[in-house]
Parts: C-alpha cells; structure tokens; sequence
C-alpha cells in the first residue's frame, strides 16, 4: 500500500480588478483548496467561480478565513476582542459555505490565513476565538495548522479534528518548528529540492532541518504556494515527484 | 377566527462603534427581523447578537440583503453587473445563515434593503439578479418585497414565494403604489393614524389613498421603523392597536 | 516650429498586495501621471511611491479622483448625492497633494476616472460636483476631459481650465464622438495604427473615424493606456511615432 | 495676568448614516478641535462641514490621524510596516488640509487617535513612523501627545513642536502617568471633580494622584470628552470653571 497525502494551496486571493495566483493551474494540482473569504482577499463572485471549479475537479473546498484587512491583505497582526474575532470567523465560514454548497459540495475544512495563522501559533486568546468560531459554525470541520500550534491543541481539547500540515519549501530547525522568515534558509526555491522534500514528508513523515538532522513533521497536508509563476511551477514538479514516489495525492477530508 | 398579520422591522443596523435604532425595543414588537448582513449596515459581532436575541424571544431572522456601501448605508443605487449582484446576495445570505444557524434557528425569508429594494420595483435586470441569488442559495426561502414590483413578479416566476408588504406610515396613491418621498404626504408621523392603517390593512387589506379613496393592499407583512426613538413609539402603537383590533401577529413563516 | 502634444496615462492604479499596470515603464513613456487617489484604487504607499518616482521623471502629477468604489474599481455608476461627490473629490485631491508636495512638486491637474469620467460627460448634477470641488481646492487646477462634455462645458464656465483630451487607440464617429464599447470599432490594438493615429491628433488636430472621413479631435493631451503588457507596447510605440514626425511631448501644465 | 490653556476634544467621528457625538456642542466649548480624518471614523462630507463650523467659530482643526481600522475605530493595534504608517498619516493630513483650506484656515496640529495614540506612548517604530509623517507633510505642525510618551520625545529631536497635554477626568498614578483603564480610578464622572482637576492642571500644573499626593502635569492642552451626552455636559462644567478660575480658554497654536 502507497503513502497517501494531501496537497493545499490559496486561491480565490484577487479582489474586484485585481488578480493574484493561477487558480486554475493551482486546481489542477492540489487536492485541498484554501478558499480566501473577502476578509483578508478574495471577493463574492471570485469565490462563487473557485468554488465551482473546485467541485467541478473534485478539490476539496477549505476556508482560509483572515483578519479584516484588505489593505494589509491579512498580513498584519490586529488586536482583536476574541469575541469579534469568533463572529468574524463565523460570518467567514457561512459566506463561503453559500458559494460551495451552490456549486454541489460545501465547506470541508478551515484554514487560517496570514497574520492570524501566526499568531495562533502561540496567542491563546486569538486561538480559543479561532476554536470558538468552528465549533459555533460547524464542530464536525477539521481545522488545518501548524504541528504543535496553540490552535491545534485547543481544537483538539475543544473535540475538532485538528489537522497538522508541512511546508516542503520552508525551512526547518532541528527542533520541527519553522526556521523564521528573516533567516537566509527560510525559504527554498529548488524546485527539485522542494519535491524531495515533499516526498520525505509524504513517505517517511521526515525531512532534513538546516542542520542536516532528519526532523519529524507529522503532517496530513502539504502546503504548496501559487502567488507567482514560479511557484505554480514548483507545486507542479512537487505533484510529479509525489506520482513517482508512488504517493498518491488525495484529499484529506 | 380572528385576522394574522406579520410585522417586520429593520435591524442590526449600527457597525463597529456605531449604533442606530433600537434593536431590543424593537425584537419586543415585531415577529419578522430583516437583519443587516454587513454590506449596506452591520457587522458580524451585530449580526450575532441580533440573530441571538430574535430566535430567543421566537422572532423569524429574515436576511436585509443590500448593496456594498457602508459610506452610503445601501442608500445610492450601484450600477451592478447583475453576476456580481448574485455572488454578493448569496455572500450575504450565507453569512447571516451562520449565525441564524448558531442561535439554533435559520435565515427563513430575504428582504432586500434601501436602494436595493427600490431599485427591483422596476429594474428588471437587478431583480432577476436578485431572484438567482436566492434560487441558488435556498429556493425555500421566501422574498419580502412592494406589491406590483418586478422583482415578486419574476420570483413567483422563478417559482419563489413572493410576500408583498405594507407600510401603514407611508402614503399611497388611488393606484395602490406608495408616494414619493419628495411628496408632503409621503410620511406619516402620527401614531393613531399609522395605527389604524395598519389595522385598517391587516383586517380589511385596504387603506385611504392620499385622495381619501380606500386602495387595495394585499400584504403577508407590515413593515414598521424603527431607526428613531418616536418611530419605536410608532411600532409599539401599531401593534396594540392590531392586539385591541384582534389581529393576531405572527410571523408570516 | 514643430508641433507638442502632452501624453497621459493612469498610474498607481494597485492596492495592497495587488498590482496593476507598470508604472515604471509608464513614466518613462508619458508626461502627465493620472495618479489613482485610493478610492477606486491606489493606496498611501503607492501613492507616495509613484508621486516620487514622476517628479524624478519631471512627469507630472495629476488626480485621478473616482467614485469611492474598490470593489468595483470605479467603474459602476454610483448615485451620490452631489455634496457627498464634492466632498470626497476634495478629499482626495488633497490626499494626493501631500505626496506631490512632499515628493518637491504639486498635484497639477485634475482627471476623473472611469465610470465617473463617463458620467460626466451627460450628467450636469454630478459634473457640477466635480466642478465645485476643483473650484473649492484650487480654482487654477485644469480639468481633463472629453471634448464636448458637460464636465468641460461647465468647468469653463466656472472659470477653470478645461482641457479636452484624445484617445489614439479609440474608435470615433463621423460625429468627433468615442464609438461605444459594445461596437467592434470601438477600440483599436495595432500598434501602427494607434501611433499614426496619435500623430494625426497631434499635428493636424484630426483623426480618421470609423466610415473613414477625417473629424476634428481638438485635444491637449492624449491618453495611452497602460494596464497590461500590450498596452504599454503600444504607448511605447506611440511615443516613439510621435518624436519620429518632430512631435515635441510635453507636460501641458 | 491669568493663566490659560487650551481644551482640546475628538470630532467628527461619524460615519456616512452614523453619528457620534455632539459636534455642534463641543465647538462651543473647546478651543482646538480634532477631526477625524476618514480612516478610524468621519467621511468627506462630516470632515467639511466640522472643518466649516470650527472656523466660523474661531477653533482650531487638528488631524486627528487613525489606524485605518473603520470597523473597530481606530481602537484595535494594528502591526503597519512603518513605511504604510507614515504614508496614510501623510494621507489622512493632505485630506483634512482640503477641507481645512477651503474653509479658510488650515490644519494646526495633528493628535493621533485612539490604539495609535496609545501605541506610540511606547513603541519606537510607530512613533517614529508618525513623527516622519508630519515632518514629511509640514514640520511646523505641532504634535499632541501623552507627556513623557515616545512619540514626544522622537518629535522634538526631530525638530517638530511636541506638546503634551492632560486629562481632567482620567486618574493619575504618584508617576504622573495615567492609571490603566481596568483600575477602579481610570476613569472619573463627577463633573466638579472633573473641573476642579482642569483648574489645578491649568493653574498649578498639578493635579492630585489617586493616593491623594500632587504630581506634575505639564500640559498645553486640555483632552475633555464628548461622545456621550454627560460628556459634553462635563466639558461645559469644565469651560465654565475654568471661566471663574480667571482661566483664559484660547488654541495652543
């Protein structure tokens, strides 16, 4: 029996006149689609026509739910109460939830976006709203995050299915956890590279941190990026080198 | 057997630090509320709460769809394209949905809002716009609209339940239709005469046009405002004058 | 002595995390930045940044003032009531300023943008509105406009410069008008085309329209337009015709 | 020669359907007005209309920049690149400055607002980012601020004009800072006690601790309150003592 693994991506992250990423190349990719909620990017009729090419290929539909910051696309801490976050969350998931059971299926699971997917890493009170919200919404939706996040371990504690993913160009300290933006091995762009990582991740739940040491990344999702050309590119060989390792790419939900 | 008739007000109308109208006050007095869906007026935190507060005093949440226009409070026709139009509608029944939904009842009918709601009297193009957002969110869900307009017409067409309304605070010409605001008798004022009109339309679905002459106003729901203190005072008035008439009020679903 | 003939485009036209158009290369082809003010597009950053790039460029700067509308990038009607526009037209024009006045230079014209530059070509409310606005920010801004529009008609009459402007790659009618969108005609894409067309304007104050005779096009500036690739080609190409015939661009202000 | 001092207070701060506060109140009392700028509350109209009143009156108008954060009203952190900082604060100064001009003066000062305000007590970075906003938009504009606070002291070693101001109604620590809001003290209502702390800080430039000591409160400017109906009521208290006490009322610039 082959490994299998699911591979996610954000799309929908245009807005009105803007565009940004390849969604239709991205769909023909991953398995696992990061939809973004007109929060942090992504507007009505964007999100009605990635639903439907979503259904339409069989990927399954996430909400990359995000602060309210258009112009800050959803990279900037705010300073939330909890309880407009829980409530903006919950309007988050329902807008989505409209655009994906029109086009036959509906939301399956929920993925943090940007800043606020920092920093439920670590700040409970932002992760507990984050928790809130999906158990209000919808208890039986798995949450996506990073291995040994706060928002993790309080999905789990609150009974969600919480859902670890990796990062196949990112990279790793010895200790598993992200090797930080600012650092000059934070980020991979070896195509090559990037796929045996994800491999390593799929078939061993392993990969090589920046010292060399294998480190354990626990991961029922791999995480692949499509803002720039380049990086649809790269998703693409990571999808061809996952075939070839005989792991087979399949939704996680 | 006495008459039934529905009362339905605007609500959930502030945004952030912003309040207008009073919510609980009227949640008190009206069996239908067409709450605010954060595009025209109100924000999730509001939404939350309102959908709370009417499903615990048994008060239908009906979903006030609106143009996206915070600076004009869903006041300024937008001239559309009618897909845009769509995807916005359902974004916003969705996003209501989630906290109909959490509160332990759902949206159960769509009232469009400002200049929305004039606008599908006549553009034929918006309402249908209109009517697809509800086939294709619930075909179940009722729409709340004027007698007469282009937008019940084409729902009942697009086998939709089509509710026409009345405004016992409003003028009517000999023909049935309201008089325009720029008119000296556009808007009533006096508590005792909108009260009678209401019973007047709940009971004999008749009311005195502008010229005296009693007008047909076949109506599933009387609408009453509620954005200032003495239009809160009017609602109440309404409804014990439909009480003392012997009009029961009930929601219309 | 040879002819000179001003060439605008429109800039700074991203938001965000999103991008449109490249203004580098733009700047680098026209004399007058129709810099967009944030409120169809545009934020403080890009603002900033295109201000101080255009007066290292010796371009100048003027306001691309639009409805307030980023979801639909300025390109729907909106009914404003006509203070409401005068102000927001204020409001932007002095946004602008405080980039070009810090970046060493000023805000030097005024050009309204796409669905209110429409408008106001018919609609005598709303032209009035822009008017008082340019008036009540600074009287001495000259307005850009189509020739023959109520906007340049009005802005006349109140004292202002009102400086009709062309479109080279525009189809006209035998009437000196822009064809509508919707006809074949309506816009051209041969680069050869254009640029002789640009020169036609430029030296004889003429242009061929689409039955073939020649019309008048009186014009003091030319808009290039610069929002994909193949358009910036073109207004390259433009330019470059432009110097070939002995025709001097520069700024008309 | 009797004293005098400045009373400053926040204006404007509506939102197209939503109001706040009583404008047309405040200006009669205080000498310096801060409007909002459009990005934590006020829009175009609201801003030339309190930038029209407070000439006709004699008060001065000061930017009262925000985090662009309408739905939580400037009141929640937000982590800008300091660069986006600086560019809105420049922004929101060229905005008010149109409708300060066109009404006869011009912008006198600036105060930031709310979560920004607080923000810059202490944080470099955002102080500093504030501080290059004014200088970049008009180093002669004063800066009013929280004495003792970053942004103070990175404005005058910038050249600018850093004036400190006091709170009658908000309690002080034996430090002279102000006591955090969660403490029992934060906040004081009774309208004498209020205004006989205006005195003692205009007079004395002292007013008592919550331990019953005097500390030091050197202030410019008076901050009173007037988004609820006995705040403007107090502010009045305030003016009329002030008054009795041979206390000159009169703008800081």
């Amino acid at each position: 029996m082959g490994a299998t693994i699911d591979l996610n991506a954000d799309l929908g992250e245009g807005f009105g006149r803007w565009t940004l990423g390849d969604d239709a190349a991205l769909l023909a990719i991953v398995s696992s689609a990061n939809v973004a909620c007109g929060f942090h990017a992504g507007d009505a009729s964007i999100m009605r026509s990635v639903c439907e090419q979503a259904v339409a290929r069989g990927v399954r539909i996430g909400a990359q739910v995000g602060y309210r910051d258009l112009p800050g696309f959803g990279r900037r801490y705010i300073a939330y109460q909890p309880e407009q976050l829980t409530a903006e969350i919950m309007y988050q998931l329902g807008a989505l939830d409209a655009f994906a059971r029109a086009a036959g299926d509906r939301v399956r699971y929920v993925k943090p976006h940007g800043a606020l997917y920092n920093r439920i890493v670590h700040d409970e009170e932002q992760a507990r709203a984050v928790v809130e919200a999906v158990v209000a919404y919808d208890a039986a939706l798995p949450l996506l995050g990073l291995p040994g996040s706060a928002v993790l371990r309080l999905a789990e504690r609150a009974g969600l299915t919480a859902l670890p993913e990796a990062f196949p160009d990112r990279g790793y300290t010895r200790e598993g956890t992200l090797v930080p933006r600012t650092h000059p091995k934070a980020l991979l762009d070896d195509a090559d590279e990037i796929a045996a990582r994800a491999v390593a991740i799929a078939v061993d739940g392993r990969v090589p941190a920046i010292d060399g040491r294998m480190v354990e990344t626990p991961a029922r999702s791999l995480c692949v990026h499509g803002d720039h050309p380049s990086a649809v590119r790269n998703a693409g060989v990571v999808r061809g080198a996952l075939a070839s390792a005989g792991v087979s790419v399949e939704p996680f939900t």
